[in-house]
């Protein structure tokens, strides 16, 4: 299934342009071109869902072992010290483009960019009541 | 395996506490302590592995499974607007525990994180030659 609006479809359908690095049977993997390092990608669906919740468990796992495998070639040719994997799911999250996709950012020693600060709660019960009330939302 | 020195290994044996969320046999998720929002929260496998590229593909084909369940409780016990799924791979990555884990960070509209400034390529052929270099280094 394909969305007609969705830029990542239409670079799918190859009716749009991308510097491909991998793809598989499922999958497709091609640079950022607006990247936060040179050699950042994306790994995609072939087919079009629209975030974490949405992509079907098995995909999940295929786009996982795309980015051990061509994380590992990024990080090769980019002589990066480290790389960091980046899915964000919906707009508040920074999620542009509303077909599901994994970044692959390469990182480098005292590259100078930051990680979000970090809080903290205000008891130990604050943090325990938080625990229980998000594991009873779990659904099994 | 665990890690004597890990403090993951440790949350894992029960020698240092946690507020857990969610458990399956081989992984735990748990609140992370020093949250970027509360509710940010870390799924790790229970076996001692270091990175992405540690990790076997099926653990991590699970990791991404629990992030669609515990992240899902964890958007709805916050009232979250988005989730980032993070996972940071070597210390020049901003990993800090080498232990491998994702990042559960729930989001809201206007929370005032920024993300990383993205940059461009000089020229197509800039980008289409390192894409073919990154091509190149694929290990299939």
């Amino acid at each position: 299934m394909s969305n007609q609006d969705c830029i990542f479809c239409k670079i799918v359908a190859g009716e749009i342009p991308c510097f491909k690095i991998y793809e598989t049977d499922r999958l497709l993997s091609f640079l950022d071109i607006g990247p936060v390092h040179k050699g950042h990608a994306l790994v995609i669906p072939k087919e079009h869902y629209r975030d974490i919740w949405d992509l079907p468990a098995d995909l999940g796992s295929e786009i996982i072992t795309a980015t051990k495998i061509a994380g590992d070639a990024i990080v090769k040719a980019t002589g990066a010290d480290g790389l960091n994997l980046i899915m964000n799911n919906n707009e508040a999250a920074g999620q542009l483009v509303f077909h599901a996709h994994m970044h692959m950012i390469p990182r480098f020693r005292e590259d100078g960019l930051r990680h979000w600060d970090q809080s903290s709660y205000e008891s130990m019960d604050e943090a325990q009541d938080l625990a229980l009330k998000i594991e009873k939302m779990i659904k099994r």
